[in-house]
This record gives C-alpha cells, structure tokens and sequence, in this order.
C-alpha cells in the first residue's frame, strides 16, 4: 500500500509538472506529436497484437465473459481506428489560447475570457485498449496531461499503447510524462488517484453504473461522470406520422447497448391508436420486448404489463417500455421524473409545443424530430468525446476537447487603476 | 440530530420542485420578483433593523470581534444598498434560455446550445446579512432554487430579510420554497446541506479560508469555491515607470483587506533600482510593511526580510513581501508556484512579454497594465458576483449570473434518424 501511494504520488507530481509545459506547447507541436503516436501505433501492430493476446489469453482463463473479451481484444481493424481517431483529433481546431468576448468598460479595461487548459485529468476506465489512445489524444490536443487507468485485463495492452504514446510525444519534443498510463493493477491505485487534490484537476470515469458511482462518492476531485441513459421519444398528436415511426424505430433499434438508445417511449393519447400499431410490428418483428401501461395494451395486446420499476430503467437491450399520456405537460413530468437527464426528443409539427419541450426538459440534450441515437460527440461536430456528462456543472452532454478546458478572465488595460 | 436531517430534507425536496417552476419562469416574472423584495426590504426598514438590533446585541455579549460586528450591523445605508443591488440584478439580462452556435451538421440536424439553471444552489456564508438579498436575487434571476445557510450571529436579520423575499416572491406569483434561509443554527445542518445529493445541485461557500476548506473536504456535491487570493504585481524592465508605480500602489493600498489585493510585488532587476525608491517612498508613508528579498533590501534597505513563508501569505493587510526576479520567466515561475491561481498583473510596453504573460500565467485572472483591484464581478461587467471562483471546473474568476447556469446542447431536426 506504502508503495502504490509513493508511486502515485510520483505519478501525480510529474503529471503535474508536465502539465505547465503541455499547456504552453503549440498547435503545431501537439499535432506533430498526435501524428506520431498513430505512426508508432500503426507501425507496432504486430506487437499490439501480441501483447493484446497475453491479456486476452488471461482474460479467458480468468473466466471473463465474451462481449468484455471482444472489447478486450485488438485487431488490424481496431488499431487502424486507433490510428484514425488521432489523426482526426490533429485536424480539430486548437481551443486553447482562443480569445472571446474582449470589450471595454467605463473604466477603461478590456475584459475578456482566454481558453485554458484543465491541467491534469485521470482518467479511469474498463477494459477498452483503444480508449487509451483515444483519451490520450483529447487530453494532449486540449493541452492537458493525463494519468490513465484503464482495467487491469487490458495491462499489457495498455502498456504497449502507452509505449507508442510515448515515442510519439518524444519525437514532437513534448514530456514523455504528458501521459502517463499506470503500470499497476493494484485497485489501491484508483483510491490513490481520485484523492491527489493537489496533482489531479478533474476525474473522468468511463465505465459501468457501478465503477462510476463507486468513484463518485470516493472522489475528492471534480469528477465528470455519466451515469444511466433513460432516454425518452415523446410522440405528439400533432407529430407526422411517418417521421414520429421512423424515429422511434431509429432510436430503439439502430442499437440497444448503447446510452442514447430510447428506453421508454411516450405517445400521446390522441394519436396512440394511430401509431403503436404500425409502430410496435416493427419493434416486435425485430424481437423487440414490449411494456406497457394499461393504455398502450389495450391498442396492442401483445404488450406485457410495466411496472413502476420499468419506467426507471436503462435496459440496454431489446425491450421498450410504452406510456400513453394525455398531453404535452404529462410527458415532460414523466421525462423529468423517471428520466436520467441524457437525452430526449419530442416528435411533433407544433411549433409551440416544440420551443416548450426544448425548454422544460431537462436533460443534457434535448431534441425535436430526430433520433436520440444523435448524442454523440462525432454527431454533433465536437470531433470526438471523452464521454457524456449527466452532471450538470461544467459540462453537461457530449464532452469533447471544449470540455477539457476551461476560461480564465484577461483584462487589458492601460495603466488603470481602481478608484 | 434527526429532527434536523429531517428538516433539511423537507427544505430540499421543496427546493428541488420550486427548482422545477423556476426555470421556467418568465423574465418578466423573475424581475417584478425583485422589485418587489427591494421593495419589500425599504418598506420593513424599521423591522429590518429591529430584528438586526437582537443580533447585535447578542453579538456583542458574545464577545464576537468589532470588525465582525460592523459587517453584521444593518444600517439604513446598507439596506438601500440591499434593495439597490436587487433592481440592479433586476435590469440584468436574463441568461436563461439564451440559445448559441446553432448550426448545421451534414445529417442534417441542428445543433446547439440552450442556457439553463444549475437547479438548486446551497449557500453558506458568515454573518452579513446583506449577502441574503444578493445571493437571494442572483439565485432567482438565473432560474435557480436557493437554500441559504448565513452564519448563526445573524439569525435574526436572516429570517427578517427572508420574510421579504418570500414577500416579493408571492407579489409576482412564484413560490416562496425558490428561496428558503435556513431557521435554524444548529451545525448540522450545514453538514446535511452539502450532502444531499438529490436535492442540491452546487454548494457555494463564502467567507473565511478555514469554512471553506472545511466545506470542501466534506460536501458530496460540486463546490465553487474561493479559497486564497495572493495576487501579484510583475514590474516589468520595459514598464512605463508612471504606471508602474500607480498600478503597484493602487493594487496594494486601495483596500487592505480584500481578496484582489496585491500581496507580492515582484520587480525585474533591470528596472528595480530606479523603480523601488520612489515606490516604497509611498509605501511607507502608507505604513506598508515590507519585506524583501536580498535584492530588494539592497535598494530599499528598510525593509524587513521576507522569507519563503511570505511568498505563500496572504496578509489581508498592509505588509507587501517584495522579490527582484532575473526575467519574466522567473516572474511567472513564482507566480506559478507561490500564487493562489487568483489575480496577477504585468506592467510592460512589450508586446512579446504581455502576450506571454497572458498566456502563461495560470490564474482566474490575468491583466496586462491594469490594477489587480479591477477582478470584480461588477468592474467586470457581470453586473453582481456571488463570489470568485479560484477552482478550475466550471466557473473561474468572478462568478456572476452565468456561473449559475449550465448549458444543455439541444437538436433540431426534420425527422432525421441515424444511419
């Protein structure tokens, strides 16, 4: 315990430093450096590979189920994406030293706001290799270091990828220790990394429900964290009919595990008749699991019964549950009672109830006539994200390189003083 | 003990629904709110003082210090401020439901931004009385719910101002729960305050550094906070003398016990001989205690000598620690590592160098020829300040309305699905 302390404290100390000079590097200096980590990654492939497979070697002896194993594990395929994703990240604008809003007061200052780098972000994290190069490119385009923690399954992978992060920074002329991916997969590491207030600006967790509130009530940091994806489609009475099917359909099933999937759909009353039936063959020729209030089943039979408990749910997986409600008002009550303020769309042609739904909502994103699938980082031009925030300081939605930063005051002035 | 968690409990559910109504709330209703309790609180003068005269009188039986009793003591001057600092909130644009950078993306939906409300905002703060009425009004024109905790001296004068409030609130038709002052004085309910999480959405602790270090090691909610404000002068070689000496003057001696203050004025060496004297001339006419590095005191040799610990002091008074730097790099070193990432001010005529001070400088607010004095919600245009954020997340710098918003992306579409 002794040890990982130290280690982390050391950690943390050359975080730290290496974050003073991240966030005075150049554009062009972090770019070189993004290209020349996706060169590295690109020309160690075959060495990825071989380190990915002690770790999925162990991981199936260990017992680890599929899908986690399938995200464990690296192809061509996903180290071409890795690659990818950061040169995608160079080509992004530079937010940092970005000047807005300058303008004069009575007293002669000019005050205005400056981009900034965060300073140190940890950045905690399932066994996903490719998040590395992913989270290590926001944090060094942003101007910040990082410290890494990804899943211990994924420790041999993650070392190879931090040792191409490592070439690539070297040969731009930035700090090896810019990012710093921990080499231990002692859990007494994670502890040690949420609670180094003086080393550590911001904590971002990635992950399932559980790792994320764990952290959350132990952090002694500002924690940027994503926790369920209730997300909702309101279908009006005045929606078109054909838009509110097509995205309801999208929304539910472009994909289930995902969080901006629809978890519940709402519908109100005056067109529930006309739309669950054409709506709810779709759902159910695509084995789709049905729930519904006494409304909902009275129009399709086939529908089990929900529960209270179903309306608070994030399946994540082929089931839906339907409400029928009598107005605008009534789903919004719904939305922000059993919601997860992540994403919700209404479908309708009402201007009116349009503006209100955008406003009375809320959540970290709120949408009119389009699938909710679109809260994404990708979707909505911020280039990539380092996740989606449910919290409601700082940053709420999509977090992408803004997110990472924050503003600091400038004045220009001219000799002025207080008088 | 339980008799108080329950209380605090009834007083954030009622918090989180009045939340609800309140941010949607129209401008025009928030701001006859205002007016009505600046109203309220010229028209109950005489109460107002009455109820202020029992906690005085108890203040001063107490034993409690002579500065503290003047910031408790409600005068008609301050009262007219009270009620002036309201209409002023009043003629402030409302921040809420502003909506920024809608544009298209080739899915061809709509993406932006919609300001909102953080939700229900906890205040702690000492025994003034007039931050009830400030913080009361910049609460309820963000669209947000306050629970105001004030210091226990002031209970009295707290639960009078309340009384306005909630006054002002019903005459323009919103709920009095929008702003609840806290009845009682025992501690824990400062304890359960910063700890419900489903009912408070950001605690803003104002006062001493020993209350806000202490709210900050125990909240479970996000804190904006203010801790030290040791605020520096750099006197550049390439200073204008003139403004050199009225910016250094200015920032230190215009208030003595204020956060913006001046603590450390760090000279370059080429300009410290022909600077210092004429300088420290004025200082010391002032009765300013100085205390200098070696170099310094070799110039002015009436200064004391400071030590390492003056460089991490904020005096609050009038003692200035004194350091001859090599350069500008060595300037923004110490900044860097000694300051409180408040206020910091270069005096140059160089380009090159203010840019990089500018730049470099990582604090809430960096100037280039300007007074430190100026970091100021209301010298900065924001209009009021609920405090000065020396954090990094969210809000830096002075927070005024805008901190007490967030921002939630919202999606326009016509009918668009993810492909």
């Amino acid at each position: 315990m002794e040890d990982i302390k130290q280690y982390m404290q050391s950690v943390g100390q050359q975080a730290r430093a290496a974050s003073r000079i991240m966030a005075q590097a150049d554009t062009a200096a972090k770019n070189r450096a993004l290209e020349a980590i996706a060169a590295a990654i690109l020309d160690g492939g075959a060495t990825l590979i071989a380190e990915n497979a002690k770790d999925v070697a162990a991981a199936k002896v260990g017992g680890l189920d599929s899908a986690s194993v399938d995200r464990l594990t690296l192809t061509e395929k996903t180290i071409r994406g890795m690659a990818e994703g950061l040169r995608q990240i160079a080509q992004l604008a530079d937010p940092i030293g970005e000047i807005g809003g300058l303008s004069y007061r009575a007293s002669g200052i000019q005050v205005g706001k400056m981009r900034v780098p965060l300073g140190v972000i940890g950045i905690i994290y399932e066994s996903r290799p490719n998040v590395t190069a992913d989270a290590a490119g926001l944090c060094l385009k942003s101007g910040n270091a990082a410290i890494l923690r990804g899943g211990s399954e994924a420790i041999h992978s993650n070392q190879a990828i931090a040792a191409c992060v490592h070439a690539g920074l070297r040969a731009a002329g930035l700090p090896e220790t810019a990012v710093q991916v921990i080499a231990t997969t002692d859990r007494a590491a994670v502890g040690e990394l949420i609670t180094m207030k003086d080393y550590v600006d911001v904590i971002v967790p990635r992950g399932g429900k559980s790792l994320i509130a764990r952290i959350s009530e132990e952090a002694r940091i500002p924690v940027i964290k994503h926790l369920d994806g209730i997300c909702h489609v309101y279908i009006d009475d005045e929606a078109d009919l054909a838009k509110a099917i097509r995205i309801a359909d999208n929304a539910k099933t472009h994909r289930y595990g995902v969080c901006n999937a629809m978890e519940t759909l709402l519908v109100n009353a005056g067109i529930a008749a006309q739309v669950l039936p054409p709506l709810c063959k779709i759902y159910l020729d695509k084995n789709v699991e049905l729930r519904g209030d006494e409304a909902a089943r009275a129009i399709v039979p086939q529908m089990k019964t929900a529960t209270e408990e179903d309306w608070r749910t994030e399946y994540l997986a082929p089931i839906l549950a339907v409400r029928v409600v009598a107005n605008l008002g009534e789903a919004i009550e719904h939305i922000n009672t059993y919601g997860s303020q992540h994403t919700d769309s209404i479908v309708t042609e009402n201007y009116t109830k349009a503006m209100r739904f955008l406003r009375e909502v809320d959540s970290s994103s709120v949408m009119v006539n389009a699938s909710t699938r679109f809260a994404d980082g990708f979707e909505y031009g911020l280039g990539a994200e380092i996740g989606i925030s449910t919290d409601k300081i700082h940053a709420r939605g999509p977090v992408g390189l803004e997110g990472l930063t924050s503003q600091k005051f400038i004045v220009l002035g001219s000799g002025q003083v207080r008088a």
